[in-house]
């Protein structure tokens, strides 16, 4: 079946010759991801409904667009880029997610959650209007459908007229454990086998049923209303929102996926297939435990084993602390949206159950319910990754800065995050917060700073918000931990030729260039600047004056980040003849590759960061 | 009635005395608001569900949060504020929204929409952990249900064993007609008179039941599977999330909706009230004309019209241009998120009813259907307040720039608002769209130049920006109407004395201004930006080059708008010894008043820039 390249290929196969590729594709999957690392669980889940999709619907004619995206790689493999899939996520390969450029079926950019039946109802829409005729399907996972904008769209959608599909991939699990109302509801969806047992056990309520009617049938009826509830409408959400409910169907069971379609693509109006399936299905260590495999690192097949050496990460040292923390100030609470292991909960989440809420992917809802909690006296910490925080960028506004709310906001996975590439890259968060009035915003240069900076914020009256990378930190050791105070920079090194201020990560990289450069007897001032808001203004006036050379370095974009905020001080005080220099990211989205390689390209490394500190002091 | 001012004033009046009250503050209402303006119909629609609120609850003790908060009228007039109504929306007056500095009895701040529910579950969950007592309820509309956050909360609370009280009041309105499933689910239930009638119904089929028993009953409960769904199962969608369903009830019948929310009190979880209202309820105009009465200015309260004169204004030349644009170009669509009179599409609407989609308060979907929409041909037009593009920042970025989709974003009610105040300011938009890659950002010096942005805009093969502030343009005819050319700004005015730099309406300020100077022998360069980004470096710095003195102007923050980009492109270039004064909001969040009256305190009326203008030619 090696030869199997697309669907046109695929579409000639039998039903055996099937089922014997998608054990193929497993396999190769497996081998794959065990060595570019990547999302595992939820693509071993989604195999037969790639082949029933691609096999099923007219790709790429029909449009298929998967939600999140990270479930993408067996579609990829089936159109085309089977033999690329070594290149997955790596600098110039195949990115994890559906990229227009690399292929015409891959027909929508997905990377963020919930997006899919928004999109999936514009282009049924533009297809309408243009009279044009091809079929929408969108794929949701059960997670992704406690986002907001997903349940904006099924209820516009719902609403409408038009013929779209939606493809509800129920694993029980959004990324952590599912939570919320709707999860229940398709639990109860799940343990139902449909209509047809429904006739057996009505037979069986009839047989019980007493002799006389009238009355005692009424009183019956409404006795058992719990009982009919859910025997005659387990799909009444999905209908009463104006879907028709297929399903559930066994999302393992390559022909009677492709049944349910060929039904769904004669239907008229919105139709909703749920499609059972089990994440990391065919890989026990996967399927045991999904977490793990959501996204990996390459792995031993065999064992199951990570083969990265585990090394500790800020969202550790941020879970660990938070739990010291709140060991001591009992009005700690943590708030992560459907991210526990991610963001480094997991052991306050056991340590403090009732302290702990996943909210689901629900990023607003998350910040403003943090809002409420804080208006009544708890002090709630959030963590939610950088480029998720585009998703609540007005709670921040209205619900928390606005009415000066203490909520602290812990933004992880800032800056370049690697592999993931452009949808993931956390390089936002500094320039659109540094907007928002009655903020503050800290990063902190090391682990040991991070503990400091979230001891003061949980204690600080204010809305706070700390940034802090993907990963450990450099392998730099300072010597130095002044007290957090607040708006206060940290001198790290004192010195007349140049100032060098950096934020966060880049704050090692400045020390060691500083340290390196006392060689060449350029004596360096290495500014730690602790918080980007409020911005240290006497720290860095007094040395700039002191050296006339700046050189700023951050791990975002200069746009708003660090770089302007310097330019607007300068500005500000009405300085002049200042010799700059600003290391940042451009005005463009940053492509995939290795947090080394992104810095590289753009000049973020030690090496050109230092000679251009050479430069500028020449 | 009229020494009725407090909670506990009331509690002590019967059902009559309060019947009383109701028709006396709704009076009164309708006095203020028809001198100070505001929302009315709203307002009108609560009269009897805040008095049986505080009636019911032990307020404030209790916690009631108003979701949008603009319906808090008569709640002010009842918690201390009666005397203070003619202040409303006034400079240093009471706010048209709860404001905690205003009063013990506003508990949790809201003037966007859908907060309600997950600032209520996060206080009852603090409540919770800090063992304390009182109930919390959210106040939402059925149209700010639509709101994905709203959804996302529901979600979370539903399976959270919290006790909470959610009253969905509903008036079949959200500002433009309610849309959407959830909009029909509701009708459906609406229409019935609650369980006691199903009984009723029930005896009526069973009298049409046949005969016999066993197969001939189960064919019949298929058959009237439909039927039953209806009869039992009418709160389904709120039950099945976790929520009791308690209602529908009058919400014109202060003692029934007591009785309900004395049960609601005694019930353990989560639980929902449906109430139906009636907006403009008691005034004829409103209750006629809801969505005219929505926000109004001041009126005759006899005949219900305006006091205003009715001026042309910018949104109503976005809706007439885009007609113009959309009868010659049949891929234009235009798509709002419950806007459409207040974004000017209601002509759009009629003569395009195909090609114009309301998709409720959803600003995040009607984003991303929009990028579905542009993905698949067509041109979509998405006109969204800038404070509420806040809502959907991410689907910008993630689902618009990054793909570069060619959607039009409309940003309606940009720059000051006025009488509205801090939540609705829309002085952020500019700054936070400035840092998105691919995305260019204009803005009109007056109509004719939205028209010729609008054309231009619509032929744009990626993704652009125009945003364009609240009511008409500055009374100022310019002479000169340059061609729009990608990333040109426009020369007004030459000069060697000086370079004002302008963006949007400030443009006329800034021409007027140099004008005057003429006389006093300042010779002033008038360049009108057009484009924020793409920003026109050349005829900047050619300009700057020649004068050495910089004014910016902006109808928004100067960190990250204008000044700054101005800032950045003089540093790119290594540009020094410009004396510079940038005109734009600082950094805090700007109060209610007259747009005139912010403008004088901030600064930015033409006497005060002259000044500064002049200052620095000195």
């Amino acid at each position: 079946m090696e030869n199997i390249q697309s669907p046109e290929q695929l579409r000639k196969l039998n039903i055996e010759q099937k089922e014997a590729l998608a054990e193929e594709l497993r396999q190769e999957l497996l081998n794959t991801v065990s060595k570019t690392g990547g999302h595992l669980a939820s693509n071993l889940g989604v195999v037969e409904l790639t082949i029933a999709l691609h096999s099923a619907f007219d790709t790429p004619n029909d449009k298929i667009i998967w939600d999140v995206g990270h479930q993408t790689y067996i579609h990829k493999m089936l159109t085309g880029r089977r033999n690329q899939m070594e290149t997955l996520r790596q600098l110039n390969g195949l990115s994890g997610f559906p990229k227009v450029s690399e292929s015409e079926y891959d027909c929508f950019e997905t990377g963020h959650s919930s997006t899919s039946i928004s999109a999936a109802l514009g282009m049924a829409r533009a297809r309408d209007l243009k009279k044009e005729n091809y079929h929408v399907v969108a794929v949701i996972g059960d997670g992704a459908l406690t986002g907001g904008m997903a349940l904006e769209a099924l209820n516009d959608a719902g609403f409408s007229k038009t013929n779209l599909i939606v493809i509800l991939n129920d694993n029980e699990m959004s990324i952590s454990k599912n939570v919320g109302g709707i999860s229940n509801f398709l639990t109860k969806l799940r343990v139902r086998k449909g209509y047809k047992k429904s006739n057996a056990y009505i037979k069986k309520l009839v047989q019980k049923l007493p002799g006389d009617l009238g009355e005692n049938i009424i009183h019956f009826v409404r006795k058992m209303k719990r009982g009919i509830k859910q025997l005659v409408i387990p799909n009444m959400l999905f209908e009463e929102l104006g879907f028709c409910y297929l399903g559930p169907v066994d999302g393992h069971n390559i022909e009677k996926l492709e049944d349910i379609f060929q039904k769904a693509k004669r239907q008229e109006g919105p139709v909703l297939i749920h499609v059972l399936t089990t994440k990391g299905k065919g890989y026990i260590p996967a399927q045991t435990n999904p977490d793990l495999f959501h996204g990996t690192s390459s792995f031993d097949i065999v064992t199951g084993e990570s083969l990265k050496k585990k090394q500790i990460d800020y969202s550790q040292v941020f879970g660990e602390t938070l739990c010291k923390l709140a060991k001591k100030d009992d009005k700690i609470v943590a708030i992560t949206a459907a991210m526990k292991d991610g963001t480094g909960l997991s052991k306050f989440a056991k340590e403090f159950p009732n302290r702990f809420f996943d909210v689901g992917i629900a990023e607003q809802h998350a910040l403003t319910m943090a809002a409420g909690m804080a208006k009544q006296g708890l002090n709630p910490v959030v963590s939610i990754y950088s480029s998720f925080y585009q998703r609540g960028y007005d709670q921040v506004i209205h619900d928390i800065a606005m009415p000066n709310l203490p909520v602290v906001l812990c933004i992880d996975r800032a800056g370049i995050v690697g592999n993931d590439g452009e949808t993931h890259q956390g390089i936002y968060d500094l320039a659109f917060l540094n907007l928002v009035p009655n903020l503050t915003i800290l990063a902190p240069k090391d682990f040991l700073e991070l503990e400091q900076m979230l001891s003061f914020a949980v204690t600080f009256s204010k809305p706070i918000a700390i940034r802090y990378p993907r990963g450990g930190e450099e392998s730099f050791k300072f010597k130095q931990h002044e007290e957090i105070n607040l708006g206060k920079a940290e001198i790290l090194k004192s010195g007349t030729d140049v100032t060098i201020l950096a934020i966060g990560k880049m704050v090692a990289r400045a020390q060691k260039i500083a340290e390196e450069l006392e060689q060449e007897k350029i004596e360096t001032e290495v500014i730690n600047a602790r918080f980007l808001k409020p911005f240290d203004e006497i720290t860095f006036l007094t040395s700039i004056q002191k050296t006339k050379k700046l050189v700023t370095m951050e791990d975002g974009i200069c746009q708003g980040g660090l770089a302007t905020t310097t330019l607007e001080c300068l500005q500000k005080h009405g300085i002049q003849d200042i010799k700059m220099k600003h290391y940042g990211y451009p005005d463009e989205f940053i492509k995939q590759g290795k947090v080394e390689e992104i810095e590289e390209i753009y000049g973020l490394d030690l090496k050109t960061m230092k000679e251009g500190v050479c430069q500028l002091c020449r």
